[in-house]
């Protein structure tokens, strides 16, 4: 099966052709074909560019005023006789599309063909995800009024995985009744990443899902962690909405709620301009003063910028509590997995998080740890430690593609 | 010496005379000749309990207006020949008052003799703690109206233990100016019980303070945990405020800063009395619906009360979380340490938190834990455990009276 993979932005349209199919699974045989990101959706200079595997991209500025038209666009592309997709000529050659869908609140908790109830109800989790969800939607009903009934659609949910943590780490200690009128709980996202790199190390070590017992670390623009016990997302940093938790890019992460309070009454601005500046004006950017970028933050810091230092520090810091709290929460671990941007490249950070847990059961291997960048999977922990370190690259669209095969062809997920 | 140790308020005055040297620290031979507590200051119907060791509790109800006519209260008990105080006949027999104060910012570092100065940085610090700094100051000024220069004042403050947190502990990921002009960090509090049950582990364990690397578990009607680090407070729960971090009688503890934004979205209230709820009616409150009080909810949840269960369920899963935490923070840990009223008392909430740690190294030995009630000192954990988990009573009142007197003295504090 060829499964177009959407993920849709408020004003952007990322997508993979995957050719994939459920005998595919067991031996990786399942691999893009086609990738593309359309940006400024809804402006008269959006920016395109649309790859074919092994081809050159096609870049192109041209007015694009909704996701309808974006669709239309990457239709267009992959119809000209020019563009050479393996094994796809026009769209008839697309059996499936799959949707990421932010937030599925406590309804769903697996990936679903979308049909109008489903619909509706990704609406009212809007609710919840007020910058994501409409955007989703947006996505699937352009798909809807262009392919119209033809085509299948499957929602792949960011929330879904994080679905079978107990009560005690959904709730939060607030009065009841905001969970029953308000739905305030944890919910967590990243839920296709962690459940990737999560079922990738099970196949790595050749284990039975029953055994996974892991806390995985999605590191990138957005950071969290979760605590993955006998397969299942136990725990998770993100909670409500994804401000919570680790630090990030611009995001604070955790602090103490009563400097909302605080701030709010210095003057800093209307509730809606704290919070603005909690989640794009904080995190790595807001410590260090210069970027979001950890690269650049590494550069800095080695050239002696303090606030830059400081930024990686308060980073590592936070994540090396969190890898504790679900040591305590799971009774050990068998293994830590580092994925996305910086998890899968940064050698310091990495090595920052790691040491001085020694006494954990957790050895670093430093010559290991520097050979794993640039997409490697490795395991970078020294032979003997009780606590194995993976470098495990996430593929969130190839884990969205294969739920979408299961929801068609009605299969079982195994993870 | 006998020092009269003061802790203020914003309508009550508690206090306990001391009697305690230099001398008397090594052998624990200092103690308590008296203490009391006035409530309802301001009004006509104020309640007195006055009580000498050893004697009958003396009980009134009378008009007192401030905080001078509460502390002028005590001294015409004090002086009333019917009060038989050991050692104590008059004011005179006082050396020294000792205030316990909340918030030192960043300038006190240690307990300090009270002067002009010192009286207005205390002042500025009100900022941090509103409801705090503004009640003990009274009591500091009306010792000061009642006995002028002639009795030595000496403040001891809540925050001043964590001052030994290095930056990535106490610094938020947010942009930095709101540290450096209106000094947002982490204070941390019951900065003096965590204190004092470490130097009381110390003793009895019979090791240099440089080998005490502990966690202590303040579980009362506030609640917080602090590691330490060679002797040193490396980190704790609380925060800019007592808000941050475990889950309390009526405080959330942490949750997603988000949730703020949510609800006042929704219509809640203002950020003010959205802050009083988080304050005042969440916590084991909030999601129990019936109770802040550990001991109702352990009857209730035995009953089969489901929200009581889940609050203690809640509660005891943010400890072990946070105990995971700090024992990747400092590389592990030699003792786990609780006290106050639900440490030192509740057996259920010590087993919910140390089950399931036995792979951290953590053995709790049921028959031990169950005998640790009513202010006993024991080790709770089995005798191969390579974290040891102890009980201790805190005593905070003694560790403002030693460093009263250290102060008077300008003796080297050691803890």
């Amino acid at each position: 099966m060829n499964v177009f993979v959407l993920n849709c932005g408020s004003s952007s349209v990322k997508f993979q052709i995957i050719n994939t199919d459920l005998d595919m699974f067991e031996n990786d045989s399942d691999h893009r074909v086609a990738k593309g990101l359309i940006e400024r959706v809804g402006k008269d200079d959006a920016i395109i560019r649309l790859e074919a595997e092994g081809q050159e991209a096609v870049k192109a500025v041209e007015p694009i005023h909704d996701h309808r038209e974006a669709i239309l666009r990457i239709k267009k592309w992959m119809e000209d006789p020019n563009t050479k997709i393996q094994g796809i000529h026009s769209w008839d050659d697309i059996q499936a599309i799959g949707h990421r869908v932010v937030h599925g609140g406590e309804k769903f908790t697996k990936s679903v063909k979308i049909d109008k109830d489903v619909l509706s109800e990704i609406e009212e989790c809007s609710d919840l995800a007020p910058l994501h969800n409409p955007a989703n939607l947006k996505g699937i009903q352009a798909c809807y009024e262009i392919f119209g009934d033809k085509i299948l659609q499957v929602a792949v949910f960011d929330t879904a995985f994080h679905s079978t943590m107990p009560e005690e780490a959904y709730m939060y200690a607030i009065p009841l009744e905001y969970y029953e009128k308000y739905k305030v709980r944890r919910y967590g996202f990243h839920g296709t990443s962690h459940r990737y790199v999560a079922y990738r190390y099970r196949k790595l070590v050749k284990i039975p899902r029953e055994e996974v017992n892991v806390i995985t670390l999605h590191l990138g623009n957005g950071c969290s962690a979760a605590a993955i016990q006998k397969g299942k997302s136990i725990n998770t940093t993100m909670g409500l909405t994804p401000l919570e938790g680790l630090v990030m890019g611009t995001r604070s992460g955790d602090i103490d709620p009563a400097i909302i309070e605080y701030l709010f009454n210095k003057g800093i601005g209307s509730v809606a301009e704290i919070f603005n500046i909690l989640n794009k004006k904080s995190g790595l950017m807001g410590v260090s003063g210069i970027s979001n970028d950890m690269r650049d933050l590494e550069k800095a810091a080695a050239e002696g910028h303090h606030r830059a230092q400081l930024a990686l520090k308060i980073f590592a810091l936070r994540v090396k509590k969190y890898i504790g709290a679900y040591m305590a929460e799971m009774n050990g671990v068998n293994a830590i997995i580092f994925t996305a941007g910086i998890g899968e490249n940064s050698v310091l950070i990495r090595k920052m998080v790691c040491e001085g847990l020694e006494n954990l059961g957790l050895e670093l291997d430093d010559e290991l740890n520097k050979q794993a960048v640039g997409g490697k999977c490795l395991k970078i922990s020294k032979e003997g430690s009780r606590v194995a370190v993976w470098v495990i690259p996430t593929n969130e669209e190839l884990l969205l593609a294969r739920d979408t095969v299961r929801v068609v062809k009605d299969a079982p997920r195994r993870w």
